[in-house]
């Protein structure tokens, strides 16, 4: 393969962006070949050719028949996800495409067919594995720091709920929001979620609910390796947003606290007090975007495996599935029973 | 009444001794006034009598049946405690009972039925109530500082598993290590607990799996309130004893860390390192321990409620009993179930 | 020697006090055996004897001529520390004397001699260095942790300045503050302080400034094993008693951070809120208020070198007297300078 | 004024690599015109061109030549600062300088007259003051939380010496080292600083001592407005760069912890440990490289005053110089003393 890859973008809005920028900046094994949106502006246009891309376009076909580009990031709207995928596949093309692949199952099931036989990469963006805290976490585990894993606790807090209108098309939030949590779960218990029970509630706004999702959770894990696990979720955190993992094994226990904006305290008749977390996910996993299109890079090019599979979108997804239907039924759900389906 | 309450302790075990030597140094409104202890021995009565003990006995009715003792602290062992309340009931004594009263339904409630019909005041040792940490967070959610409660979240785990002799008469994790923190629950949460999930695993050592019990364990919580939790709990954590808990509400978190022996941290090659937790509860809940006697003793002499009520002591068993039930059975248990029994 | 030490306590005022609490309930190998008060009220007499004294009377010849008592602890006004360290060392007695021995060098050379003479054991009441933080870095320091010592930094700031009345008597901010500074950096260093050189301001309080003394110092210090170090005090931190230390050398640092009353932080839109310090010196120094007696009691009762020798008030009188010198002269002094006036 | 500043380097050294990507990359209102080294590789004119730069030369002159180039940015050896400063005055362009400007007091005088004549801006290139950190507590001062100054501390070790070949052409460690400490120190005090005294020590390696250099100090500071404060340095903190800054005022002091690369503690039966700081200034001071360019960038586009003057290299160099005279002298020394040289 060449030294560089040649890649083409799907998809310019917010996350989009991000990569583009990355691409562009950031990776030199990279090149920026392409970007396509379909509501393509003229500001975003001009933007696209400042950072050198040769291929700007409404069409992502545009893209996906250009023979110089060797790989495409999509990130347009999800719905989109399992259909480009699978005319990246049939293209040729290697595919990293942001979460979720679908909100069904069986779109799913037919793109990473797809990809399997047209023997492409495909890289699925849950960004947070490459997190500098968690990452650290799964090293020591990794290393035998930890010993054998018995307990994952995983708190998962944004700062502002979305509008409700969001919600009703996102899927809920165990495949909107829980489901990086999932993904962060099986990564660092190194073993498939075997079954999930979930408990919700409406707390934060109550259109949430009348949209019929909750947006308070909890949900406990079995794995398949013995470990149990806990995820906690909640749509708003005053304070910022909230992203803790702890691992907890027979030989100790490590603990990733949040990232803050600068390492200053102010000590005055009130208390000591210091900085709230970073933001949001943009401040938080701005490095994680990065590591994760830097390792996609260097996937493609020098034949290596990606770090998160198809099949690790579909195996969040199933937990996320299970998890809602835990809910519903007030039982817990063994991810078999979702699997067979 | 008096000023000073005049108080006798039935049994001088480990607990027993922190409350004997609590009440005669550290409590200027108390007067340890008598010490029955079955297993009395020549070392134990010297030491009774240099604390300025009037009645040293193997026989707890020799404390019952004096006339100048105004409340009784029972600490002996657990098959004795409803038998003994009821006897101190009896006697017109007021009763600070170690948890749990009993390990079966029906002997606290004649235990609770005893007390009431006395008009003796009851209090239950849940001493972590009176933890300055967990007071602390309670006293931010009575403030107001943390707004409407969505999530309790305890970490409760011991620094060494209990020999396998002792669980298999323990009532198991739930009843045995879990009351305690379904107690703190119930007190963050400001609200019963209506409903637990309970996941368990047998991690640490398999022994504690033959005698029927689980070490490793996760119940979720569903409050009156609304609000939900979860505990997790395990009876290995090699770095220490490891207490901590997390109230999140509408307006903000509260979160204690665990106490260490010393703040220092030494910074060198491997890394910048600080103390362990404190061993084990007598060190962490030193403090605990002595301000839950001072309270019960200021409740007995003014005549104010109890901090921790007999009540309390069934809700924490209820919850105990249902996590039980759940773990066996596979689904979540509402208490409700359980009080019906 | 007795397995237990009767001890006297001279003067009973707020150090004292805790002296003879310490004495009477928590140190089984003494027996509180007299208290001696020129002020003595009615209260004082009561107190005294409930915790046992058999000995209360306003003149402390009636403790020194107590065939009964061991040792004396000296509490009494500044004053009166020398005298009646003499009157103790001729009376056969072992002697706690509460820094500083006297404001005059001459003095205090009278007095260790007195002691040297008697062959009396003599322990000032430098507590601090039985503070669990500042015990704990010089233990890594012992331990080779921190490799040759190069730079000792501490930090000593109490939460409010004393009355200007107080300051005029009190040998100004290097006598009557930084000398536990001082101790403790000849402690930690493990070596002698050979010059200092001070800097001070009046910030605080102009009051303290008419009163002819600074508010607000740093001190710098050579130690005769090489190592450099400094000191910073301020009469005013509105947070709190701020007591930090930090020993740093070829090897690793460690650090002291301040002990808080319990480590529960708020996170709101606001931050993240944690504690204030401990309020001041009574908080703070508990725990080293009874390790210095317990220490005292075990070196008279064991004929053991005591932990803080008549020899370190002098030292620490002389860099004291130094650096007010230096403040003066506006020039760095040499400890030799002092040492031979 | 355009909306674009054209900018050219010189010297693409260690530092100048950084404000080279910096430009290149993340200051849209900059363009990267051009760069001079006099050791040009073949290497580095590749680099240099895919960055975008036109004029890609061994001669600064042709850089200075360049009539679309309107600022440079000096970051060649410390001896050529002053003349290329001089030169690039007389060519009109605006200059950002690394510090320092040069190592004797009239040079440094000769640089700022010709700047001053060509009415050029002159930035320095103390990016410290841009550290999240230190902004954040000097923000802090700005908007009153800390009342007056009374205390400002700096520690700042480096993780490893420098040899001692380069230790020899510094100018020691005042004016290699702690040169940015006193720049923070004035920068957090608001204030300049009138008085210093030295202490050194050579305590991490003898070949420092032999280049009639220190490897460790402490050096007090008053400053004019009362406040006074203290600097440590040490050529080698084994655990790496440690770069604290507090700010103790009458209404309360800020303290900046060490960055670290993640927030991650492991527990375990030897304690609690987290990370090391960053290892060394181009981690830590990243952002501050960043910072520091797009404030002169900002300063020329609009007019505005720069952030750090070329008075403010000379103030640095003042208090370094008397540091180093101190030390000798063993006296404390006025910078009046030094100015009028």
């Amino acid at each position: 393969m060449a030294d560089i890859l040649n890649v083409g973008i799907i998809g310019a809005g917010r996350i989009g962006k991000i990569h583009v920028e990355n691409l562009a900046r950031f990776i030199p094994q990279a090149k920026l070949e392409g970007i396509a949106d379909i509501t393509l502006s003229a500001e975003q246009e001009a933007w696209a050719k400042s950072l050198g891309a040769q291929v700007v376009s409404k069409n992502p076909q545009d893209l996906l028949s250009d023979a110089s580009i060797g790989a495409v990031v999509i990130c347009s709207s999800t719905d989109t996800h399992a259909d480009l995928t699978i005319a990246a596949a049939a293209a040729g093309k290697h595919i990293f495409c942001e979460k979720p692949i679908d909100l069904t199952v069986s779109k799913v099931k037919a793109a990473l067919e797809a990809v399997k036989k047209a023997g492409v990469k495909l890289q699925i963006g849950f960004n947070r594995r490459f997190d500098h805290n968690f990452k650290r976490i799964r090293d020591y585990t990794l290393a035998g720091e930890i010993g054998a894993v018995h307990l994952v606790k995983i708190t998962s807090r944004d700062p502002a709920p979305p509008l409700p209108a969001y919600v009703a098309g996102s899927g809920g939030i165990f495949l909107d929001m829980m489901i990086h949590d999932f993904d962060m779960a099986r990564f660092q218990a190194g073993s498939e979620i075997t079954e999930v029970y979930a408990q919700g509630a409406v707390l934060v706004d109550p259109e949430i609910g009348k949209a019929g999702d909750v947006d308070t959770a909890i949900v406990t894990l079995q794995f398949a390796n013995g470990a149990i696990g806990v995820i906690d979720n909640s749509r708003k955190a005053v304070y910022g947003y909230d992203q803790r993992v702890e691992v907890f094994g027979s030989k100790g226990a490590a603990q990733a606290e949040n990232d803050l904006p600068n390492r200053v305290t102010l000590s005055n008749e009130a208390g000591v007090t210091g900085e709230k977390p970073l933001y949001f996910f943009l401040e938080r996993y701005k490095g994680a975007f990065l590591d994760e299109m830097v390792s996609f890079v260097d996937a493609v090019l020098h034949d290596k495996p990606v770090a998160v599979k198809g099949e690790d979108g579909l195996e969040n997804m199933y937990a996320a599935l299970a998890a809602g239907k835990s809910l519903r039924e007030k039982r817990p759900i063994r991810i078999d029973e979702i699997r067979s389906l």
